[in-house]
């Protein structure tokens, strides 16, 4: 399984991948590990994960007496492929996780993620670096004890086991972590778990060994943020209840699923608890940040390989209506156009978040990963769309990865909190310079009175 | 199965699904007979279709084996129903088909679609109104020998049979109807068959008895247009190979399917030729018009369908976000009046295009027609995108009709020419009246030139 | 000055101004009489209006000293001709205006509204169907006493002076009447009136005679829309300050012009209230209505206009680009069709909006015009840009009308209240049909779980 | 008139003009020399410029006697404070007019760009950076021979004249300079220039001392690009005649204006040449690129203060509408955070642009161009335009700078070429990548089928 690309290597390579001009604005800050790792990530891609993405799919079962207990077995060769040549865990950024991360920067992950974003889901996986693993190693390095960490950490980095973040339930507005109703409360020497909830995912992937489970442990707690707390629940432990994946748009993720789950009377012992009582709020602000810069340059590798097939489309020989290729209408060619446009702007938009997050820290990037976030998902919904109308029925169906991609985007716009909450915080936060103006408009104007005074005039100020 | 809705009847009924001043426009047009059926369609579709939605799917089969051998028995229970109570075959206008239509004009059957449109797909069913049998019933009804009505159009106009109609091709932009390649070819007393399609609707239903399969009878014609034959092929004839059911989405739609069909070296006799050699674009050509009003009438039934589960969940109680309603947010508010505008300007311009065909026929409706699906399935697009985006993940998934009803609208962007090609006719036809205009402009440019003169000023025009 | 159109007369002639499927629907709901005042609009406006624009513009003066001082005499030479064949005062609908109006709908009004949007603003003018004059008169015939009406109403009527109306203030956020701060108080057998108002339309225009002004004479009242009251105040009023025309863009539209005006203690008689001390609230809110749609139908016009313009520039033979003319390039043919289905869309709206006025009234028909309003102004600032671009330099000059229409058309966007605020009323109005819906949803959910229940399946809902 | 805006200096008053994201993203690439010069202009623009604004616009003549005649003479005060600063013909970069140009790269000089498009258009004349100057100055220096850059830029670049560019013509499609029409020939020592031209800017200001002149002097070369020649013309010539001034959206720009201009029998001496006969298409070619960026940056200002009016006006305690200041409404909130993404989104895609043709030269980023014209400016009129809709009548007219804005910069979507020719170039060149893409296809498909067969499965590529 080898494929060539010719002569191409390093720069030529990478601005393959990514306009000149941004690269071009960015380069200085790769490290060369960082610009050697981008280069064994897009080879990876290439040349290993995508030409095996038909059999990925034909390896799930579609019987549904196996369809979740069967993992396709080309993504374990996989894992073993990409640790092999080092490509393994590069999200977890030894600036912030000193004992354990890869020496890369935000912005340099940020590339190779927009990179995996290219393939099938199972290529981020397939390096161990996919969502909710990703998260949830953040947790159990940044807040787990050191039992926690043996037990979970090291199986889940080793790409042993699966896991799942339970945090969104049925019946209330999960957008709003205070509507939380799951209840965690203490007996004795145990943790008692009961609650309701939905969009678990990776719930249903046999290897999922541990659910991370926020939940309610003092409700009437005045402070809202202190009435949460995360515990660590074993997927076998007695009263899990899978009862069925939540399918997004037809696709229901087999095997990995987002499960609906109950958690019924589920026991676990004290130590499963993560940090300290109370603290579930202050742990899952943690998590987000750098994860949401990871998903919008994912979704700007997945816009790039969508235009890389509607170019494809327009110039099929095969293809021709009315005597002429798509690319000899005019109208395809203007969209090609603001697809690049809005793909670059998109891209730059990440990077520069991203290297926000580098310079200071997630919080002093707050209105970049927003503004990323929001816009990032937009452009890349409107070059997918862009790819499938251009590919007709064939762009809807399993024949390309275009309508399963949009499907993927589209949740984007309200996980990890909706478009219209971010606008509104964007909008705020804006606002806030306001004051400011305020007065510096009122300096001008008092400026600029007496200027037309001083000429005899009549101000209209 | 009952369910009143009060004391709602007649107009006041009416107006619930269609605003007050659209249907103070258009109820002089709608005989005594269109009003009472429409009547009877609101209730039938509200209290016998959209209660058994959830049954329907729990009765399609999720084992491979059988998905597409088992219709859900519901389908059949309310045919018997709706042809009880005279819901049957709407569709097809007594003034096209005389002999076997309804009564209805088609800006009377335009708002029952509409109805229809707000149930899930098998309610066009119930009432044997949906594609692709509608369309090919008209074909039978319209170009058929008696002897292929009595075998062909009784048990489909019965609902006993169900059909395809194979036109599009893998491998070719089938948008243009001369790139065809499936051959049919005269060996004595046989036709025979060879073509490799896709899309083919209904072709997996195990009721599915007859495909009208298109093909190139004669591909060196000098008159592209008259290379083509159509053919009537039973659907167990052998050679006729169902080959995989392709996704919309994700979903495969079982049992009735778009397959990827191949026909192999597949022997008809004779007499199954409709109409005669040469003459199957000018059956396609007759076989559009009517049936894309329907399909957007349907269209805005759905988005006035996720209009009403967008009020729902923005006054949903249960799910306040940051203490309040969604309601009680401006920006959904300004969306939801968005969703008025866009879907009441929807259904004037459906309604003026189906009232012009009734007027004149589909020929003197060209541009509405063309106008209409265009603009239609945008905009229904846009509500229901909107409805989504305020359930959040519930918008994406099984537990609403709202994702499986973008995914359909979304094909039709496609299906019947794509967008672009009607706006490229429409454009064309629209700059067709710019000669008059130059005329216009050069007698109004001399007046005034004239009169400029007259008083002594200079022109510079 | 005459120019003939050739042999088109009726229906001919109308269906080259209006789609023949909106036609379709509406000419049932014409009477002889607005069929055949409609085609003389039509005659009028393009061959007696629209060739004089270039003079029109060449009569206003461009000396500082004259500008506000000298009205083109072509308007009033119109003005003669326009009287002579009954096209006067077609605003005032003589089933609101028993006295004084003229035998025609709003929906029949409403296309000649259309057609007078398709000429410079002096259009409306010559026909004396202008604003702000238009709801002033409506003002004076709905609640004018008898002496107000001899004074006011029948010289505006001849169109032998011009009036204003004066409400907008500087310094408050006008769309919302309760902020006025003009005071209008009582002083023995006089009325004193103090304000600072701006964008007084037609109070530069020297045949300007009166204003309407609209003040609080009760501000103190707990029914904030008892507080004001509206005077009678004559234009040559000691104390009337006309401090300065405002610009649109940069224009002036001298000679009318839209002012800001200083009352600095004028006094009025007491005989020039109007109704009554406390109703000038009242009396705003029955001034709207079918202005608003009046409005838009003009908004219409001017679109129509702007693409004939459009389809013009693309075609024309001096203006090839690399050997093209522009409607050779796909691009625009696809900008051409949105025009299209944009306007179409468009006047079906607001044709049921005035239809609805007519079978009901305003307020019958209040979500209609609100619908109406943001649309319209929305596709027709569209469809003009588009057709600005097309034109390049020359489309936002003084040589096409396209850039002054898009200015005009540009305050219909906050004028008689912003879309914003429209767009929550409209949304509001919508959301109230929520707990109905819920109500249907409830019933419905029921019967489908016990359908559920009855074939031993278990329901998600 | 002196200002001071605190304590704030460097990084920290930089980044109230540019998000500190993107700051941080380019600093690096500022020298000391660049950061302090950028300072300077944000301080001398704040407080030297934006304050005589209103006095600026109040020494424009209004009497059309002497409106073309009188320069306000704040300008010239102006001009010389920037000249003692050192604030003088930054545009021109010493790297590409070693002899001439200031140390700035085109990034540096970007910014710097973006602070002088936050004042009104004098605010570039100040610094002795505005066009047509600027472009003009540097064909002189690149393409001009001693005894020209004695005789015109040396002037130039002291400010003491102002020079017109006469590319466009009337009648014809001038975005295409092949249809150029005006005649340049030889008669004996001589040139003679006859020709019709407009929106030549800049030509009627009484400082134009000098025009240069597009035309063909070989109409018949086979070599269309070769037929131009580039011709000095001063501007007191005998026939040369400034017919009338443009006016866009009704702003005439006095006194530089933007005029219709006949060159009638016109004759210069032969040295009056630029570089050579037939290297008129070669001149202009070089003249455009890092122009276009600068365009684009001040377009960034624009849209910055226009933000800074909304956030203004949203939070004016004075102007609440039904007890709330605009910023309490969710509507406007959104809108302020898709200002913020839009214009942080064009600056990093023009910032790119502008460091890729320092790392390269305009050819090298001709993409980069195009994209950033054509995105840049939809973003600022979006921006302009969601500002003056909060303002209501007072965003339109001359109380603010927000119509002149939104004037200016729609004459950029045709100017330098329309948008629809840089998205057809754009496009083409983005469809050059799809063999590459083809080939790269095959070889993935090739492999994908050999791992299918390897696993006894069948591809269905």
């Amino acid at each position: 399984m080898s494929l060539t690309t010719g002569p191409l290597t390093g720069d030529a390579l990478i601005t393959k991948y990514i306009s000149p001009a941004t690269w071009a604005l960015v380069q200085d800050k790769f490290s060369p590990f960082g610009k050697q790792t981008l280069i064994k990530v897009i080879n990876f891609v290439e040349h290993e994960c995508n030409p095996a993405e038909e059999l990925y799919h034909a390896q799930v079962s579609t019987d549904p007496a196996t369809r979740w207990k069967i993992v396709p077995e080309i993504v374990e060769q996989l894992k073993k492929k990409a640790k092999a040549q080092g490509l393994w865990n590069l999200f977890l950024s030894k600036k912030h996780y000193p004992d354990v991360g890869t020496p890369l920067t935000n912005l340099e992950y940020g590339m190779m993620a927009e990179i995996m974003g290219r393939g099938s889901h199972f290529t981020s996986e397939s390096m161990n670096c996919s969502a909710p693993d990703t998260g949830n190693m953040e947790v159990f390095a940044k807040y787990g004890n050191q039992e926690q960490k043996d037990t979970w950490l090291r199986p889940l980095m080793n790409g042993e086991i699966r896991s799942a973040f339970a945090m969104t339930e049925r019946f209330v507005a999960s957008s709003d972590a205070t509507n939380i109703r799951t209840s965690i409360r203490r007996e004795g020497d145990e943790i008692v778990v009961n609650g309701h909830k939905w969009w678990i995912s990776g719930a249903g992937d046999p290897r999922c060994a541990v659910h991370l489970v926020m939940g309610k442990s003092d409700p009437d707690n005045a402070n809202t943020h202190k009435q949460q707390s995360l515990v660590i629940v074993p997927a076998n432990a007695p009263g899990v209840k899978v009862i069925r994946p939540m399918q997004v748009f037809g696709y229901d993720d087999a095997p990995e699923g987002h499960c609906e789950v109950i958690y019924d009377n589920v026991r676990v012992p004290l130590k499963n608890l993560v940090l300290d009582w109370g603290r579930g709020f202050e742990i899952i602000q943690g998590r987000l940040g750098p994860g949401r810069i990871h998903h919008c340059m994912r979704s700007i590798g997945t816009a790039e390989r969508a235009l890389d097939l509607l170019l494809m489309r327009a110039t099929d020989q095969r293809k021709k209506a009315f005597g002429k290729t798509l690319s000899e209408h005019g109208v395809i060619v203007q969209n090609v156009a603001w697809c690049r446009i809005k793909i670059d702007q998109a891209r730059l938009l990440v990077l520069s978040a991203a290297n926000m997050i580098d310079a200071t820290n997630a919080k002093g990037a707050l209105k970049d990963i927003a503004m990323s976030k929001v816009a990032v998902v937009k452009s890349a919904l409107e070059v997918v769309d862009m790819a499938m109308q251009a590919h007709g029925a064939e762009g809807v169906c399993q024949d390309t990865p275009l309508a399963s991609a949009w499907a993927g985007l589209r949740t984007l716009r309200y996980a990890d909190g909706p478009d219209e909450v971010h606008l509104q915080q964007l909008g705020k936060l804006e606002l806030r310079r306001a004051p400011e103006l305020w007065d510096k408009a009122n300096l001008r104007s008092a400026v600029s009175k007496k200027l037309m005074d001083k000429h005899g005039l009549k101000s209209h100020l």
